[in-house]
């Protein structure tokens, strides 16, 4: 069978069986945001995410600078989604031999910008040659006295996310339609001159939209922040980051929970630029919001009676997975997102 | 400039320089064998290594199982070669679509023959598509009482190895020649026939070697196993793993040591296997050992006066590079061995 034909969640399910956990060292294993080892008052928690070309990326879209900002990024989030501290990095890149040293010294810009953002220090990692794509991966290495897991979510707690979503995916769709480079703040103090943001203007008015509206969907999509979970930590239940869509990881959430929940489309919190970007990229903001990857907002659960500075959007049930409607009806939803190796369209 | 045409050393200084050291827990950071992390009693150790298709490896010659174990064992041996014990590993798989879930049984089994032999526990990671070459990593985290750098070996100092070098290049060779893949343990034991180990007799024979002489050279470059370096512990003054050969790993050590060696052709250890291969393979053992890779056996350096369990080869000198030939004729020896950017063959 090839792996065209299974899930992503079916081939992680025989990992987790084939390599079992083997020590009460480790608190978090496979299948969480990142791991979790016990070492006297602290925890270490670990994590590592891929970025490859054509996968994850397309040169034609992203700068080296915004693409070492994002692969910091993606990882400190899922130690941020533990409730954990990042303090370390580790870096793996295979390189095509083509590859400029100004191409590298813009990248190793965007990932010194992340590393100083979060506080931390690269530690190790590999070069290698690649022949046909660029595969990049990063290790992070974080601390936490308390770390937040993915199945510890009860019934009657209130479900919150950390910030708008589907603006990546609004931003992603707008790249695929203009495609170029689109200079965020490093690319203008580096150009010499605008016509790079005068070609990005143009394109952007022959759609419809307004730079204004565009470039802060673009910039979710190409330099996403990490949200750090300190404010939440004390109360929080359970948590992950938005990476591949609220549908898809909120049913993640419940599942690892074994519980269910009912969340509410008027309170899924979308950008006045994504409600203005959506009409033109022939999609509601809502169904970007919960089916869009990428967000990296905070998803999590705390008990009711909290006062959360965080925006609630439903409510952990003991099962089923419904969303209201604005009308008041209620829908069972699938876990929508993306999957790597189905035959869905691809990012 | 094209990362061609620089080399992989300029581009890790490079590195070294834009992402400095920012923590007094950091001991060992950038450009050892792996980082060291202070805590408490505890030193945290922790590397990363990639294996890309086509670069480290050939799916011509490598079977799956094969391939897991590797994967495995490059990692340890960095972890090794700091002095340390591994206790995690962390994987990253960026797999072509057309990948079986027969590959991947054989690739996890293969896997998981390493993390045992090494007592190990696989804790997290990150899976992806990739269109055309299959990525590899893993990160292995490991912890030691006391730590082993490269840069802190002293004149006067002895030059140790733990076992035979060459052996993996030799294997190598044999390998490209006869274009198949080698049944070792594990694909005989899977095998309903013995057709592919008839055709890899024929083939062997067909070059003027035996089965007996060509299997163990073959199974140093496809299963290299880590060597542990807790008896040297106690005395090691410096120390590394051979990986990318001989004569650049010491040139590595002694750089990073700031002081120079003086090693003897005669005591370069040298498997009979591969003194009867060489021959056959147009290049003298000699050779192999000096500038061949992979071999993955510890090299380290010990004050003089202690009983060390390993081959000596010579000694640490004030300054210089020197080989001693078997006629007492002394020769600076080049940085010769693997690098990934340059334009000579790849492996």
């Amino acid at each position: 069978m090839k792996l065209s034909h299974i899930s992503e969640l079916s081939l992680l399910e025989n990992i987790r069986s084939t390599f079992p956990r083997r020590s009460r060292n480790i608190r978090v294993g496979i299948g969480d945001d990142a791991a979790v080892i016990k070492k006297k008052d602290q925890n270490l928690i670990v994590t590592t995410d891929m970025m490859v070309e054509g996968i994850h990326f397309d040169l034609t879209f992203i700068t080296p600078f915004q693409l070492g900002f994002k692969l910091i990024s993606v990882n400190v989030s899922d130690i941020y989604a533990m409730g954990g501290k990042p303090s370390y990095v580790l870096l793996n890149m295979a390189l095509r031999r083509n590859t400029t040293t100004q191409f590298l010294d813009m990248f190793f810009d965007g990932i010194k910008e992340a590393m100083h953002k979060y506080d931390t220090t690269l530690i190790g990692g590999d070069l290698s040659a690649a022949n046909k794509e660029m595969s990049l991966s990063a290790t992070v290495i974080g601390y936490g006295k308390k770390y937040i897991r993915r199945s510890s979510a009860k019934a009657g707690d209130r479900i919150y996310v950390t910030g708008n979503l589907g603006d990546s995916a609004g931003g992603l769709e707008i790249l695929q339609r203009i495609q170029m480079h689109v200079p965020l703040d490093y690319e203008r103090a580096k150009m010499k001159n605008a016509s790079g943001i005068r070609t990005f203007h143009s394109r952007i008015l022959r759609m419809g939209l307004s730079p204004e509206t565009a470039a802060p969907l673009i910039r979710r999509h190409l330099m996403p922040e990490a949200r750090n979970p300190e404010p939440f930590i004390p109360y929080a239940t359970a948590m992950m980051d938005v990476s591949d869509g609220l549908q898809i990881d909120l049913t993640r959430l419940c599942k690892e929970s074994k519980v269910g929940a009912r969340i509410y489309e008027e309170k899924i919190p979308v950008s006045p630029e994504l409600m203005k970007a959506a009409a033109c990229l022939n999609a509601t903001p809502l169904r970007l919001a919960l089916s869009g990857g990428e967000d990296y907002e905070l998803l999590f659960t705390a008990p009711p009676g909290k006062k959360v500075k965080a925006i609630y959007i439903g409510d952990v049930m003991e099962k089923g997975m419904v969303i209201i409607s604005r009308s008041g009806r209620g829908k069972t939803f699938p876990a929508e997102g993306f999957q790597h190796f189905g035959n869905k369209k691809d990012r």
